[in-house]
């Protein structure tokens, strides 16, 4: 049923775009098709938020339908929630809004289904999803290179016509992200896995924390910190997503509950049992954890343990990394990423300078020649 | 049976402490107690790993008991995991080692009750966990201030003599931590919240990528980075910990298993019912998800919303962080913490600058004048 699309094939540039629905995702877009020359009207159903994206520079207002037309664009964005595609290019196809559509939701194969229900025409119609990997929200928070060097999943449907597809790849490009060509379900299943399970499974640990004694709270660590900042996210779009991709996610969360509760169970019957007897699902349900996380790529796309993390105690004022970043600097050594770990109350903090392993003695030496207490 | 230790008591550091066990937490308390002038003797099973210690100033390695024995300690501290406590404490009473002992196993109330099997004298033995909220291991790791502002749990038994008590928060004083006084059992259903079950379920979280598509990985974002980060620490010495607490954390992982199987066969169920109807489980379990996530104390234990980002983009080259530091601190702003975000595969990269909001306008003004390109 489904082709794939040809990655990396240059695609020319829309000439015009409608881009409907002017939040993080829809203006960022505007913000690098206008950036690319091309022409962009903007529309949401917040005027409001439609005005703030137009005066960010992502292009012009849509006239009221009744007032004025603008002439039919080459390409219209739906970048609303999952729920609203099918009806969106509905209603767009009946007004001819554009020659080709595309729509922006992280899930895909329930929109295409309610869309084919709803008799749109598909061969003009391609489905995408990019990966911006941000969680902010707004126009206010759009940027151009939002997207850049991000995947962008491209489907490819049996109906869509290849000038559509090209197209759509066109806008990929003007976005500077990867196109990745994916089936529908196969999209589904993938961000089931590394973005819509991982939203649940953190909101399952918060819960656990929301009656919790605030003594416990103190005790917690960056650890618990990083389990759960997802969980923090907007509960009614979230809702919306994961309810469109069920199918999925269930099969996820289910495996994941099923190993949680053997887990459970193998140490209740463990503090009968003699302490010497090895938990054997709790050591295998961690030994693939290991190996898990170890499979995701680094924030390059490499892997993660290539890099190597330098510690430097500072103390917490103004011009201290600065000092810091220009001793680094003077040694040509490159800093990949930067964390500051606080030490609550009391004015120190600890840097953490991510630097690749040919670089950390130079770094190292430079830092403690400047007088930087530095460890490894 | 457990009475309150009080707070911020002003007690005496030890004259002579010995730290069995150098490890990364064992030699951070040899450096802080060096560096308040304590005599301090250091022991490991891993010879290796004492030298290494005592190299880098933690103290002196103890020598041989067969050979010669130092003074005895006033203090002595079990480094050790959690089911090495109760045997350490009990050969070393008999050695009579020291005047006081503790320990500071991330589990309390298992290893008290091995004590209390073996016939250990529970007078002179206080119960601690020192959470220093790191994931290093290794003498290599240590650092005098690993315990700074970070809460130490110190566990007051029905036995202990006042004077044992004192030392304790002598010793935590010594490593300028927050003394904070809990029950073993209260501490145990704690920590299995904050740190052990959060630990197991990013493991369960992470388990399901360990078969996935090359691809799906792919389209990994930092919230799946986040959840499964702590999954990758050493599985050997978790499986031991958790298996030390296991009653509790069994019925933490209990709670999350069921949300978690409840929310999934709610989402099958969806799949054939309506698309409209609402999906209460999912929705209670996202916003108790929320309100949890809220209660988390931030780096500085104040809420975590306080502080506002400023995004800015930048160069991935040397120099361009330093600059960037540079203009803000000549401006009088304080980075509270920085996270850098790299565009796979391209030399651009977003700086994220979390600011006090008082300190916005000035930050983003100075930042604006330099010529950097700001949002928030």
């Amino acid at each position: 049923m489904i082709r794939q699309v040809p990655a990396r094939q240059v695609s020319p540039a829309p000439r015009t775009a409608v881009v409907l629905g002017t939040g993080l995702i829809g203006t960022s877009i505007a913000l690098a098709l206008t950036e690319r020359g091309v022409t962009v009207w903007l529309a949401d159903r917040d005027r409001t938020a439609a005005r703030l994206a137009a005066d960010i520079g992502a292009g012009t207002v849509l006239p009221d339908a009744d007032v004025a037309r603008p002439p039919r664009a080459d390409l219209a964005v739906f970048a609303v929630p999952p729920a609203a595609v099918a009806a969106t290019l509905s209603q767009a196809q009946a007004a001819g809004l554009a020659r080709w559509y595309t729509d922006v939701a992280s899930v895909k194969s329930q929109p295409l289904a309610q869309a084919a229900e709803l008799g749109c025409d598909l061969t003009t119609f391609v489905p995408g999803h990019p990966l911006s990997g941000r969680e902010r929200s707004g126009p206010a928070a759009a940027r151009a290179d939002l997207f850049l060097g991000r995947p962008w999943v491209v489907c490819h449907t049996e109906q869509v016509r290849p000038d559509a597809v090209s197209a759509v790849l066109g806008l990929v490009e003007c976005c500077r992200a990867e196109p990745v060509p994916l089936a529908a379900a196969e999209h589904d299943r993938f961000v089931a896995l590394v973005s819509h399970a991982p939203h649940v499974v953190a909101a399952a640990m918060s819960a656990q924390l929301a009656d919790a004694p605030a003594t416990a709270l103190g005790l917690a660590g960056q650890g618990l910190r990083d389990v759960t900042r997802i969980a923090a996210g907007d509960t009614g779009l979230w809702e919306q997503i994961l309810a469109a991709n069920a199918a999925p996610l269930a099969r996820v969360l289910g495996a994941v509950a099923a190993d949680l509760a053997a887990v459970a169970e193998e140490l209740e019957q463990s503090t009968s049992a003699s302490a010497s007897a090895r938990l054997k699902l709790l050591g295998g349900l961690l030994e693939r954890g290991v190996s898990g996380v170890g499979r995701i790529p680094g924030k390059r796309g490499g892997a993660r343990a290539a890099d190597t993390v330098v510690q430097v105690v500072i103390p917490d004022r103004p011009g201290e990394l600065a000092r810091l970043f220009q001793v680094a600097g003077q040694a040509g050594v490159n800093i990949e990423d930067v964390g500051i770990e606080h030490s609550p109350g009391l004015p120190v903090g600890v840097a953490e300078l991510t630097v690749s392993p040919d670089a950390v003695g130079t770094l190292t030496r430079a830092l403690a020649a400047a007088g930087w207490p530095v460890r490894r």
